[in-house]
């Protein structure tokens, strides 16, 4: 089969072994596959990872293996997958509470220990698996990992109405998060270095400054750093009110030396916050709270995902798709 | 007056003014003082402040400018101060709560704007005075302010009877917090490079371990970093549970690349923690809680003031007192 394969080199690979699925696994034929960052770090070295890339995608169960014959009902069903499985090792703390996010032996899809979805078939254990609402389009639905990400936050901490949450950064993370809170009907202000970006944003209802033009003062309650570099770290902390939340949603880049000192003088709390469950982000989905599609940069065949990594570099791209 | 000095350099000046309390301050009359890391990371530079340095202290309220006949009632009271007061602006949200340590235009007692303890007289307004409990000796009462600094933490962060907690570091710092928190009946684990160190927390019931025998791995709930380097902070970061919190007690020296990457993957809560609130201090002091006398290594007069800083950096030393 075809597959996206990160070896050193990114390639496509024509002659890719068609996965079997384990007991406990589904048998995916993927449609559409999204491009994330994560995807672009691996390629330069993040978590030593080498296999199929991609982790975000939606597509039709064609089989399943498993004694369980429940199991068999996911044949046939367009699904979406949370990344993580564990270990369901009964003493696994984790697994116990199917946060399989957080399981010590977790595989994570394209990312750890397990191949990605930027293949024609992958497998996912069933236990991952959600079934996309008949009115979510697969346009809409491949951004579901992304959003439930953004619906982590709220898992992890309590917005109070009346706090002010600032999100800096306008680039897909920041969008998506900012969207995302403000369909919860959150207070929430985007500030991002592009105007056509924030527009997107704005167009949905949420409120939107240009960085250029932007007073940094220290009156957030929460402040969610979207921009993933260690200049965007070092503002987030000066925008964040003393006692309040700095929210790291991107692994910061390193290479920079961070100064710490203001946390301890402010008292602020910073939260990491990685991936999220899948049903809040479906609901969202559901009941269109959010629409993706302007943010959709490009659709490229698999035959051409070289072309869209590159593609995906460009400061001017949000999210790139790849059909599969 | 005498007074220990920081003006680019360290020095004791036997001609300097003695202060004159503004309207609702207290005069105090110094007797005891304590030297704390901050002290000394301020005649490196920290904050540019110059002036009198030091802010643990016990005294001795000599006389009281008020208009409230009420604060005349400090005068011949043997007290201690929390060290920051702010603006009372009544548009103040913090100094509204009477949270001085945040509001933006505070003073704090020989950090900023204001001339500290290490000198015969000093001003503090009666508003964050206390009075030292009479069963309590100067000796210990010079505690106060770290110990308080250590209560902080239980202010900020709801700690769970079965929670693991480990405190990295057994300096002054790392001492005072394990011994508090031990005093709180929170199962606490310190763990430092000094078996001489670790053996005071012991003696009062803190279990300990030697960092060279311990084994690094990713199980405490809450980790406190109490050593103040970029090391401690990194392994600190691989000693805390995935969702767990992170407790930054001290300003992390800089100087070297962090990598944060772990606190988002692991979905860490790093909080920043700083000074504290006085009467929960004061009680544990009160009730004999935790016995200070095994931290003190040396108590000099004011006259050898340069001595007892020269002796505060050695590795050996723990707490050096200042006899005013």
């Amino acid at each position: 089969m075809k597959a996206i394969v990160f070896d050193n080199v990114l390639k496509l690979d024509t002659n890719y072994d068609k996965p079997v699925p384990k007991e406990g696994e589904a048998l995916i034929h993927v449609k559409l596959a999204g491009i994330c960052n994560t995807d672009f770090e691996i390629t330069k070295g993040y978590m030593g990872y080498k296999g199929i890339l991609g982790h975000e995608f939606v597509g039709i169960v064609e089989n399943v293996n498993s004694q369980n014959a429940e199991d068999k009902k996911w044949i046939g069903k367009r699904v979406v997958a949370e990344i993580s499985y564990g270990c369901n090792n009964p003493e696994c703390e984790w697994c116990a509470k199917k946060n399989y996010r957080h399981c010590p032996n977790r595989h994570t899809l394209g990312i750890w220990k397990k191949d990605g979805c930027f293949a024609e078939y992958m497998t996912m254990p069933v236990n991952v698996l959600f079934e996309v609402p008949e009115n979510v389009s697969d346009e809409q639905a491949v951004f579901v990992e992304p959003l439930a990400a953004a619906c982590e936050i709220t898992e992890q901490l309590h917005i109070e109405p009346m706090q002010k949450v600032l999100v800096l950064g306008d680039g897909k993370l920041g969008l998506t998060t900012a969207l995302t809170l403000n369909a919860q009907n959150i207070d929430v202000l985007l500030v991002g270095k592009h105007k056509n970006k924030l527009d997107i944003a704005s167009a949905q209802g949420v409120k939107t400054a240009l960085l250029q033009n932007f007073n940094i003062e220290k009156k957030y309650d929460i402040v969610i750093e979207a921009t993933g570099t260690a200049g965007g770290f070092e503002t987030s902390i000066a925008l964040t009110k003393p006692r309040g939340t700095l929210v790291l949603k991107s692994t910061v880049a390193t290479g920079k030396e961070l100064n710490l000192a203001p946390i301890v003088i402010d008292e602020i709390t910073v939260l990491g916050s990685r991936c999220g469950q899948f049903p809040p982000a479906l609901r969202l989905l559901e009941n269109n709270r959010i629409d993706f599609s302007p943010m959709i940069s490009g659709t490229y065949s698999i035959d051409d995902a070289i072309k869209a990594f590159e593609a995906n570099k460009s400061k001017e791209t949000i999210k790139i798709l790849l059909k599969i």
